[in-house]
């Protein structure tokens, strides 16, 4: 059914971009994410999956804009993804 | 399952549109997005796909109609989406 | 499985009508629309989906039943639906 | 998977019913429905699919047993429903 | 995927039993059910299916293990359910 | 997909087990399982399901590490489990 | 659908990692996983399944970065992450 919701879509016209696209451009690229739960991160996005699971690098948790907390390598479960700002 | 039930749909008439097609004639254009949690947006729509995620650019969070922080590009999560007024 | 049980359930009797049978005799008509967070908006319904995914033309937030904002068109995700009355 | 484990159950033995025959049953009766946030409502059940989407008429919702609104015909999302007792 | 992990689960030793195996057993007997939001449900199991949904007869609401209301036949969604015990 | 996804992990290196392999060599031993809600169960494996639905015997609820319900058994729905510890 | 547009994506680029491939090679490792509700863990990543289920040895609950509780091995239900730092 997805399926030919799809094709109907993409029969209508082509679509200029999708969302993955866009995260797509962004790998290797500072990244800004908001997790459910006031949750803020920011670093380098590494790597992703259909499920929006997210890969930060030198990432740091922020609260406020501060740096609350430094990371090496983060994995963000996409489950909890709000926005991904590029 | 939901094949057949949309069969039957699409037999017993010619819908006029489904809500995704609004969405790709809002392609381009601003809309206003209301996500779970009291969080409200605006920009221009540039791509969405079948989970509702959405990409706008020129981004805007607003906090009770005033623009709060401003963004480029916006990937926003289909989960928490609320409302997109075209 | 799930086509299974609704092949007996055919089987048994031919159902009266689905809940999304009502939703297609309501294209065009004004429908009230109650989501979860308190939500209710008021509108003429001119798409769905079998996400219950709905578009309202003519819609109103409402808040007391006093109308809050007035939109052009709106995408309602179906997932935050709680009740539509005709 | 789910499959097997029906075909074992089945196999087990008989079952005396299952959940969506007692609905099928009350097709045409009169039953309460609990929704999540504490909502109640009383009506004649019309319709319900695979999901429990719900359509109950002569519907109303209930506050402490009091009948707070009227509703010619209602569809409720299965997604919210606690309990329906017919 | 899920399926041969089964196997394999299998493979290595017979299951003494499945959760819906001691729900079969229960089927004619009374069973105290706890539901999400604090509710909590005692009866006689009649029905069961995959979702976890049950058919509960001679049913009552319990609150702080008093009886609070009296149904004859309820439907409990299953997702709502924490605990069965039978 | 997944099942590539799978084939692709399962090349690069062989797993040494799965959280659900735990799962298994738990059976007839004690366990702790944290529920949402603050929910707290201690008893006796005896069978569990892909969707993490747990059957224990000689089951105990806790509070505050207290023994506060006596249970026979227990079947809980794996949609709430936080963690189990063997 | 979901396999098509993995398609596209990895024809675009061969995707430098995934997630699961960071959790694949922090096997054998210490880790910090958050969930939900505000529990944090830290253990030797012992395994993982494709839900993101975990689990831990040598584990530790940690409350503002105090060890709580020890546990000897811990299962995690994937479901309740929301970041994973190796």
């Amino acid at each position: 059914m997805i399926f030919l919701e799809l094709n109907k879509m993409t029969g209508n016209q082509t679509p200029p971009s999708r969302p993955f696209d866009l995260l797509n451009d962004s790998i290797g690229k500072p990244v800004l994410v908001m997790l459910k739960g006031a949750l803020s991160f920011r670093g380098t996005l590494k790597a992703f999956d259909v499920h929006m699971n997210i890969v930060l690098e030198e990432a740091e948790e922020l609260d406020n804009n501060q740096v609350k907390t430094k990371y090496g390598k983060l994995i963000l479960r996409g489950d909890n993804v709000i926005l991904i700002s590029p």
